[in-house]
């Protein structure tokens, strides 16, 4: 006999869901309206405008798409690409590889740019990559690599591709709200995110931004985009159709008012502060995860704050010890995924999770396991 | 200044989403686990025994898409066919012409069976089509026409397929939950459906169940599937991996806690009862509806009860009318869509909104308004 759920109170300090604030979650359960109501397209405005101010830019396209992250990656990449053309794909963890592999299903070309797992995408080797195919239509890169903990120089890698006037493709699920990202002043063209990391929303929702070109590029194609959910030509008429919206899909209306409340929340925060908190948390975890003999995977220099991939310890359990966080101390921290799987943890201080209690419980609890 | 969104409590009687009750909105609101912590992944087993229950199969491959029923429909479509492949496409209505448009990006062949908006797919025009193309591979259709209220012999139609040894693809978005539908029994293949719908869930979900002649066509493809975010081989090893669950995306944790409890209450109330309070409610509204000189756009033999398709009065304004009705009731009916937008609503008595109060609020609303 089945029974209601009542999950418990986690708190997430993996690499996505985190946690998310009783205010969002209180959003999320305000009454349904339908998607096509006045009051609802008005606040679909409102979260284009947060969104906007999220990702630093006036792109007049910023819209969530309404599935998750993997979704809007592959938005991105069947809406820019075409059959034939030629992608450069940077592969330094997991979620190039995804790049590479909806690449090929869009019967794209690839140029594979591969650097190591926990190391940034390699600016030099992209730019030799160009000079050996002129011809590349567009750069797919990972701005803060979700499988390693590593942030790759987004701004010099769209600057080599403006040089060969081709377009960008850029990974920011989990950078955005976390890290800079200034969609504009770099002159990235297609970004993608996701609502559960930085910005602490429900996941299954894809924050994503194109930029005039890209829109360009879009209405430009010779061929049909190969999905009818992700064509955003068509969504397009849904999200800036104004008061003679037309039907696309039917909007997952919750989830977009917990949306605005995280995207609203960040915005009374700040994003200059948000940014620094992410920051700082990073400082306070990082000194005692040393101490307590965890080495980082990627360099100071290009670490990401909110996503702190760690070897573990000799003699220290995997499974067992993050079974016992669980358990004991309803903590999740999250394993390592890919070829890292087994060998690191990675320990999220992502949007809402970014904050001295979270550091503190997991150093303590941490420190009381290991020791056990 | 942006402000916090707060809703007011609608009556949602249009074709999605339906009213959802108090206990799925607090379920929705629990605090977030992780998707692969080991308490969701119980959860996620008993979503998938209580929609094999809603969808009355066995189906081992019975999951909810992390997308709307628009995703549904895709994944259906890309999982099933392959560039060259012929398929039947019936079309009755918009959902019909998104068959149609689905099935041309996976490169399909389509042969068409048309047949009036308001009337059901012709069993007999579907089998001469069969005839005169015995190497179809797909029969797809629309169960329930959101469009327009017709409902079509799912039971029948899948014979005819039988006979010719193809699979069936099957929209039954509007349907599950709100009339008969035995995948099992009836012999479907690859079936859709919609949260948001008669299951009263929030919308932002789609349930599809596949039968194992559906899997097998999927594990004999010889071209990989278009989409990677809708490849089902891939999604299996997440929903059907056990312990040892793969990662694939991030699956949409509330939204999934709120299926649970929506789930959990049809099957609370017993399928049949469901079934039996729409066409109870149906009679009442009808009664009613007739009375205040509407007319029915589709005959009572395919008639859904959970979609009432209504010819407008003579000299009744479309959008005014619509427009008073919220603004003064808080009351949702649906415009028409393509075809016979601005003569026709649809007024919805979908899972939760299926209830003596609604049909007597939306009566008396309608016979006040219309009498000013």
């Amino acid at each position: 006999m089945i029974q209601r759920f009542y999950p418990p109170r986690r708190i997430l300090m993996g690499p996505g869901p985190s946690d998310i604030s009783p205010y969002v979650l209180q959003a999320l359960s305000r009454p349904t309206i339908g998607h096509l109501d006045p009051l609802f397209i008005g606040m679909m405005d409102e979260v284009k405008t947060l969104l906007k101010y999220a990702f630093q830019t006036e792109n007049e396209f910023t819209i969530p798409v309404s599935a998750p992250g993997s979704a809007g990656m592959e938005a991105c990449f069947v809406n820019l690409l075409e059959p034939g053309d030629k992608v450069i794909v940077c592969r330094n963890g997991v979620f190039g590889e995804r790049m590479r592999e909806n690449a090929i299903r869009c019967g794209a070309q690839v140029v594979l740019v591969d650097d190591e797992w926990g190391q940034p995408v390699s600016v030099d080797k992209v730019q030799v990559a160009f000079e050996q195919n002129p011809d590349v239509k567009v750069l797919a890169f990972v701005h803060a690599e979700t499988s390693t903990g590593a942030l790759s120089d987004a701004q010099a890698l769209a600057k080599v591709a403006k040089q060969f006037n081709a377009l960008t493709i850029v990974d920011a699920v989990t950078s955005l709200g976390g890290v800079p990202l200034k969609v504009d002043e770099w002159g990235l063209d297609a970004v993608y995110s996701g609502s559960q990391k930085c910005l602490s929303c429900v996941p299954g929702l894809s924050p994503i931004t194109f930029s005039p070109k890209a829109i360009e590029r879009i209405q430009a194609r010779t061929t049909p985009v190969q999905s009818w959910f992700l064509d955003q030509s068509l969504v397009l008429g849904y999200w800036n159709g104004g008061a003679k919206r037309s039907y696309h899909h039917t909007a997952p209306v919750n989830s977009l008012y917990a949306l605005h409340e995280s995207l609203l929340a960040l915005h009374e925060e700040g994003l200059e502060n948000a940014w620094q908190r992410h920051a700082d948390m990073h400082q306070q975890l990082k000194v005692g995860l040393e101490a307590l003999g965890f080495r980082f995977v990627v360099d100071e220099a290009c670490r990401l704050p909110q996503l702190n991939s760690v070897y573990l310890p000799e003699g220290v359990d995997d499974g067992a010890v993050r079974a016992s966080l669980l358990d004991n101390y309803n903590l999740e921290v999250g394993g390592g995924l890919g070829a890292l799987a087994g060998k690191v943890w990675r320990i999220g201080l992502m949007g809402y999770s970014a904050k001295q209690e979270n550091v503190a419980l997991c150093l303590k609890a941490l420190q009381q396991t290991l020791t056990q």
